[in-house]
C-alpha cells in the first residue's frame, strides 16, 4: 500500500463508513479476523492466490501466510465457536498479494466482506447481492456505471456436461480467462483441452446464453438461478443485474451463485465479487469481497480538505493562557486548533483560511472586556463576543 | 490477534471512535501508512523492537517487517512530502510483534498514534499529553484510575552526568527496567555497570525526585520541564501527571520530553507511551503511542448486543415478497433485519427479541387492509400500522 496521507484517508473513510452504514441497515455485524494466518487455510483459494502469498516461516517454524483474502478466516471463526444463526457479517480487512502493481492492484489493500451463513435459500444471495448494489448506488454509482454479472457453478457444471465435456475443470479455468485472451487464442486453447469444433461452436453459445428461457437441460442450478432472479426483481435490482455463464470466479469453493460487480466500460477489473459457498464452512453460506483499489480509481472523489470549526488566533504569546482556555471550552462541542506555532497573526490567518470559515482572535483590548472577535472568513465580517457566551 | 467476533469488535469500535474524536476536537487529521515496511527503519526503535520484529525477504529480496510500532512510518511519511506546518496526524494502524503472549499483550495489535509536528514549543507536548487524558476521560477512567509519569531526557542526562556516570546509555536501559527487577538485583546491576556506592545511592536520590524546584543543576531539560509544568497547568490536568525521572521509553529517538500513562494500581504495563523526537523526521515531533490491549483490560466494558431498529417476521413464505417490500421501505432510515431461514412465527419471535425491542408481523388478515402488526417486545403492546404510514 502506498502511504494514505490525511487527503487519501479522508476519501477511504468515506468509502468505509457507506460499507458500515449498509451493512447495518440491512443487520450485519462487523467483525475482524487476524491478518497473520496459517497459510494452509487458503487451499482452496484457487490457483493464483497461493502463488500471490506472502507466506514464511516464524521462531517456531510455523508456516504463516499474510492474509491473501478473507472467506477462510470467516470460515474459520465460524467452526471454532457454537454460534445461532443467522450468522451476518461484515468486515473491512487488510488484504496482502504480491502481484505486479498497477492501476487498481496493490499488494496491500484493504477488503470489505460481507456474508450471510445458515441459509440455502436464494433470498439469502439476493438480499447479499442488494447490499452490493445499495453500495455502489450510495457511492453515487447508476446503472451506467456498473452492473452486475450472475451465474450459477451448478448450472455451467451441467452445462458443459451436456455437451460431453469431461475435463470441467480444466475449461472452466480457462472460461474464467477469456476475457484476457484473443477470441483466437481462446479457440486455441479450448483446442489445447480436446475440445473438437462442435463442442467449441457449443460453448460458445452457451457462455453467450443471456435469458434463462433458452435452457432446456435439467439442472438443480437452473432451479436456483430463476429464483434468485425472482428475488432479484423483489428487491428491485434486476435492472443492475445480468445473466452472464461466463462468470467463474477464480475460488475452488464456491458451490452456486458466483457474482462480480463490473464497470459498464469494462475499463478495470471487477470491483467485487462473491458466491455461494456451501461446503466452506459448518454451514452454508453466500457473500462477497469488494477491495477498495478498483472502486476508489471509479470514484475519482474530489480531494476532502481538512475542517475544522473554529481557529484561535492569539495575537501575542503572553495571550496563550486564555486562548487554552478558551480553546478548551469550545473544544465541549467542537473541534478546535489553536496555533502550536507562534506564528504572527497575519501568518495564523492565512493558515487558518484554509482549515475553517470560523476564525476567533483573542487580542489584549478585548480581553479586558472578556470578547473575542470571531471573524467570518468568507464574508470577512467580525463580531464581539462574550468568552461566557461562547 | 484472536478473532474479534461481533461482541468483541463493538468494544474495538467504541474505543476506535473516542480515539477519532478526541484527535478532531484537537484538529488532528487521520493518516495510514503500510503495514509492510522496510525492515531498516526500525533501527532507532530500540532494544527489544528489532527482536520482536517479523521479518522476512519477499521475491526481490527485500528485507521487509511488519510493523512493529508506528513513529518511524510517520517520520517517514513526513520525510517523502513536501508538507506545511503544523502537521497534526492521528492513526490507528495494526502492529506485529513475536513475544510471549500474555494479557495485555499479543502479538497482533491495533495501536492508536497521535502526533503533532514541527514546534518546539512545550505547549505542543502539553496539548499532546492533554488529548491523551481526554481519551482516558472519556472511556469513563477517573485520577483514582490512571496517571501520567513525565519526565525530560536531556534532564536526566545531564542528572546522570552530575554524578559522574559516563556510560549513560547503559545506565538508562537499567532504569528502563527497574520496575521489573527486585532493589537488590537493581543495586547489584548498577555495581556491575561500575557505579560506585555514592553513585548508586544519588542515583537512588535522582530518580525519586518528586518536585522540580528541588534540581539545582543547570540543565535545558529543566527549563523545558518547568515549561511543560506550567502548560499542564493551563490545559488543567496536573491532577493526572506526576513527575517520575525513572520513566525513559524504551525508543533511542526520544530527545527531551518522555512519557507514560499507567493504571494507579501498576496491575498492567504502561497504557501509553510517548515522547519528544526532535531528530527523527526532517521536523521536531512530539507524539505517543496506545495500544488496544492494556485499555481493554482495564474497561471491562460489558458485552454490548447485537441491536437493529425493526425486525420483520412474515407469518409464511406465501408473505415473503410483501415482506422484502417492507424491509426496503424502512431500510431508507433505519436498521432492518428481516427473516432468511424461513423459520415458523414462534421461532422468529424468540430470535427477534435477543436483537430488537420492535417486531414486525407481516400476516395475510393484515395484509388485506394494507396492514402490518407492530409490537413492543418489551411491553408486549401491538398496534396496527397502515404500510403507507411506516
Amino acid at each position: 500500500m502506498t502511504d494514505l496521507y490525511p487527503e487519501n484517508k479522508r476519501i477511504q473513510n468515506y468509502l468505509f463508513n457507506i460499507f458500515r452504514s449498509i451493512s447495518e441497515k440491512y443487520g450485519y455485524e462487523e467483525i475482524e479476523p487476524p491478518i497473520l494466518e496459517s497459510a494452509e487455510i487458503y487451499k482452496k483459494s484457487g490457483q493464483e492466490i497461493p502463488e500471490q502469498m506472502y507466506s514464511f516461516k516464524d521462531k517456531s517454524s510455523r508456516l504463516l501466510a499474510l492474509r491473501p483474502e478473507t472467506t477462510p478466516s470467516i470460515a474459520r471463526m465460524i467452526n471454532n465457536k457454537s454460534l445461532s444463526l443467522p450468522i451476518k457479517w461484515f468486515s473491512i480487512s487488510r488484504c496482502f498479494r504480491y502481484e505486479r502493481e498497477q492501476a487498481g492492484r496493490a499488494r496491500e489493500f484493504d477488503q470489505f466482506n460481507l456474508d450471510m451463513i445458515g441459509s440455502t435459500s436464494m433470498q439469502s444471495d439476493a438480499e447479499v447481492i442488494k447490499t452490493l448494489v445499495e453500495i455502489l448506488k450510495s457511492l453515487k454509482l447508476t446503472k451506467k456505471d456498473f452492473f452486475i454479472r450472475i451465474s450459477n457453478r451448478k448450472l455451467i457444471d451441467d452445462l458443459l456436461k451436456s455437451i460431453n465435456i469431461t475435463n470441467i475443470k480444466q475449461v472452466s479455468q480457462l472460461i474464467d480467462k477469456k476475457d484476457k485472451l484473443s477470441e483466437k487464442d481462446f479457440i486455441l486453447s479450448l483446442k489445447d483441452l480436446d475440445l473438437n469444433n462442435k463442442q467449441i461452436k457449443d460453448l460458445q453459445k452457451i457462455i453467450n446464453i443471456s435469458s434463462l428461457d433458452k435452457i432446456k437441460i435439467e439442472s438443480k442450478g437452473l432451479t436456483e438461478l430463476k429464483e434468485l432472479f425472482s428475488y432479484l426483481k423483489l428487491y428491485n435490482i434486476l435492472d443492475y443485474c445480468k445473466l452472464d455463464l461466463s462468470i467463474m470466479r477464480g475460488f475452488d469453493y464456491y458451490t452456486s451463485t458466483v457474482f462480480e460487480a463490473f464497470d459498464t466500460k469494462k475499463q478495470f477489473r471487477a470491483i467485487a465479487g462473491g458466491g455461494r459457498y456451501d461446503n466452506l464452512a459448518s454451514f452454508p453460506g453466500v457473500g462477497y469481497g469488494f477491495g477498495d483499489r478498483v472502486i476508489l480509481l471509479l470514484l475519482k472523489i474530489p480531494e476532502l480538505e481538512k475542517q475544522v470549526d473554529y481557529y484561535i488566533a492569539p495575537v501575542n504569546k503572553k495571550i496563550i493562557p486564555k486562548a487554552i482556555q478558551i480553546a478548551e471550552k469550545l473544544r465541549k462541542n467542537s473541534t478546535v486548533e489553536l496555533d502550536l506555532l507562534n506564528r504572527n497573526l497575519s501568518k495564523q490567518i492565512k493558515y487558518a483560511s484554509l482549515i475553517t470559515n470560523n476564525l476567533i482572535i483573542v487580542g489584549e483590548k478585548d480581553l479586558k472586556d472578556k470578547k473575542i472577535t470571531l471573524r467570518d472568513l468568507k464574508t470577512g465580517k467580525e463580531k464581539k463576543i462574550l468568552i461566557s457566551k461562547l
